[in-house]
């Protein structure tokens, strides 16, 4: 079953608004077993029209947001009625919730919204306790157009809508069998290494499919198909990545790690130079992270590196604060200053500036240490930009930590 | 000049990835006068010999991102050259450049990679410094093709390759006028609050064109049009919300507060809690600002804000860590252990769990003091969920900071 998404709202085109639409359906249809094939955007207005005629022949389904609003450029409605040569008529239960909701706001609908309890000929309602428009499902009519379902854009009134009403009438329309799949995380491999080294060995796996999704030194293999051919290829990951994988999940590596360390009822403290609380801000982005994460030093100049953690000034003076030995004693002086079991310490150049011939920007050391355990440091440069630069230290940070939490390091 | 933008890549489509090119494109575009007529995502693979052939007859110029990479699913390159008829061919300054990148890495290109620097007849290849494979521009075949510009996914390579690249030759092609524009961003006031008050006063201003996007606590007001109309919209602006505007620009709050301290000569540490180290991330995002930050505490559990900061343990006893009292102690603690002018601090309750009916979850405490100043505390409620917590309260806290920057509290 082909299914498409269009997007209509020209702030979507004009820079100041991500259309998020794309990921959520997707995400949600994958889960059904189902794909989208294909995504459009496309201005407030005429372009509708063109849009859904174009999209009619392509697929089984299209899914559209936007548009069913109460000023001139929401045309929805009247642009597919008038495409499918449907009769509009004023449904009287929508118009009397539209009446209720301005009234409970203490004001009144207008002409503009009586438009929006018009519903084509043939059309289901989808109720929206969110807003004012409700949703339609236009089936398709054989021979001319594939099933329709016309949403509103904002998102807090689509995904209610979506998960409703619309996910169980695509299951009755989808003979879909949900198909299993797998996600690899994998860190510190690159993506075409990664893809060196399996596609000789999994390209001819019968029933599987898969991809790679590489963001930041932190890769994705998906793969789908079924059971014997996901567990072929797993095998496969396991044996050429077994210290690299992160999870046989979609689990982030922060989640992944509050977990292991929740389990184990172990603490971690964090030190960061470079990466300035980014490493601290994502481990408690997850839920459940004051259990294992109490402190964290952000030791952005030398003199903070020295009163916060105990780093000699000698040290520095010496070796510079990007250097093997500070970073050392950064992590052994956060462990020292917390009662955390395990710390994570960072010192680098994030750039642009401040790099040199001996250590240009990119340059960065992590070290992490365990109560009664070795410090193992590990010396990296990753060359981008200022931000990714904080990105890609952080996830290289983390997964130092896991590696050093499997006993692997 | 109708100007498309076609966007490949499966995982935009499975729910991994936010696309965020279309907002890119838009915003950069916009300032050169020009708009987008439609964006199109497709899967990886064969979609995009069709989507480009559907697109060719509909616009002047198409932006295409994605499946310029070393893998099986990267065709674009390939499929462009076989629907213009274009013979490619291997151009050594990309196969050298290409080599050197990786061999800086301590890594070798394979054969994958070589496929990165095939170039087509007549294409020009636009360098890519942050990443492997170069975009390419393909100029129009009169009744065949559009200009097109082939440019790589990721937002880090193709950010720089779009401005620096791509921008002055869609100039040169455009006869579009550069409308003259304004940026306001205003902080602690809502959109619908902002439209309220100021529409009455300048929507009837000739020559103007306005609009509004809001994200979790901060407002863009952009004004279009010609400098007299801008202007006096920009007074109306000024007037009713002199204390709420950051900037008159489109630079972040955090790089507002750095070149402001900068310029002072002053500095600021932070404490955080419930933000758990992004306040002070963000500040560091900002290039220079070491010169103005230098150390920063995560004081996550109430033991580490009584060890860093020196908040009594009684008082976490009486008030709880989420409350005035405490908000004050930590700033003010924050600021006797460092050598900052100014601290900021914030203690919270991020969600989903933690919340009571007295402290629901979203209250959070913000506090901001300055040496030889008094400290100031405020008390909000931001209930979402947990992220969005964290980037509503890293903003307030910036902007409480300004406020006391300029005077204000």
């Amino acid at each position: 079953m082909r299914i498409e998404v269009i997007n209509t709202g020209t702030e979507l085109l004009l820079g100041k608004v991500i259309n998020t639409h794309a990921a959520f359906f997707g995400d949600e249809l994958f889960k059904l077993g189902l794909r989208i094939t294909r995504q459009t955007t496309i201005p407030d207005g005429e372009d509708i029209h063109r849009a859904l005629e174009e999209a009619f022949p392509r697929c089984e389904v299209i899914l559209v947001t936007g548009g069913l609003g109460p000023t001139s450029d929401d045309i929805t409605r009247e642009t597919v009625a008038g495409l499918l040569g449907l009769a509009l008529h004023k449904d009287d239960a929508v118009w009397e919730f539209i009446r209720q909701f301005f009234l409970k706001r203490g004001r009144e609908p207008n002409s503009w919204n009586e438009r929006q309890a018009m519903v084509p000929e043939g059309a289901e309602v989808l109720h929206n306790p969110n807003g004012t428009a409700p949703g339609l499902f236009v089936p398709a009519i054989e021979g001319k157009s594939p099933h329709l379902f016309l949403m509103p854009g904002p998102p807090r009134e689509l995904r209610p809508m979506f998960r409703d009403q619309v996910i169980p009438r695509l299951r009755k329309l989808s003979a879909a069998p949900i198909l299993p799949w797998r996600n690899f995380k994998i860190y510190g491999v690159g993506e075409s290494n990664i893809a060196e080294v399996i596609e000789p060995r999994i390209q001819d796996v019968e029933n599987l499919e898969y991809g790679y999704c590489c963001r930041l030194g932190e890769v994705d293999v998906r793969l789908i198909g079924t059971e014997t051919a996901i567990e072929t290829a797993s095998e496969v990951l396991r044996e050429e990545f077994s210290e690299d994988i992160v999870t046989e999940s979609e689990t982030p590596i922060e989640q992944v790690l509050i977990e292991r360390l929740t389990e184990a009822g172990q603490t971690i403290a964090t030190a960061e130079s470079c990466t300035g609380g980014l490493i601290a801000s994502t481990l408690t982005d997850v839920s459940g992270s004051s259990a294992v994460f109490h402190r964290g030093f952000i030791t952005y100049a030398n003199q903070a590196k020295t009163d916060l953690l105990g780093v000699p000034e000698a040290m520095l003076a010496e070796y510079g604060a990007v250097s093997e030995p500070v970073a050392r004693a950064m992590v052994e002086g956060c462990l020292e200053n917390s009662h955390a079991d395990h710390a994570i310490a960072v010192t680098g150049i994030a750039g642009p500036t401040g790099g040199s011939e001996a250590k240009p920007v990119g340059t960065v050391y992590i070290a992490v240490t365990s109560r009664g355990g070795e410090t193992v440091v590990r010396h990296e440069c990753f060359t981008s930009d200022r931000i990714s630069f904080k990105q890609r230290t952080t996830r290289a940070a983390l997964d130092l930590l896991r590696r050093r939490l499997c006993g692997f390091v």
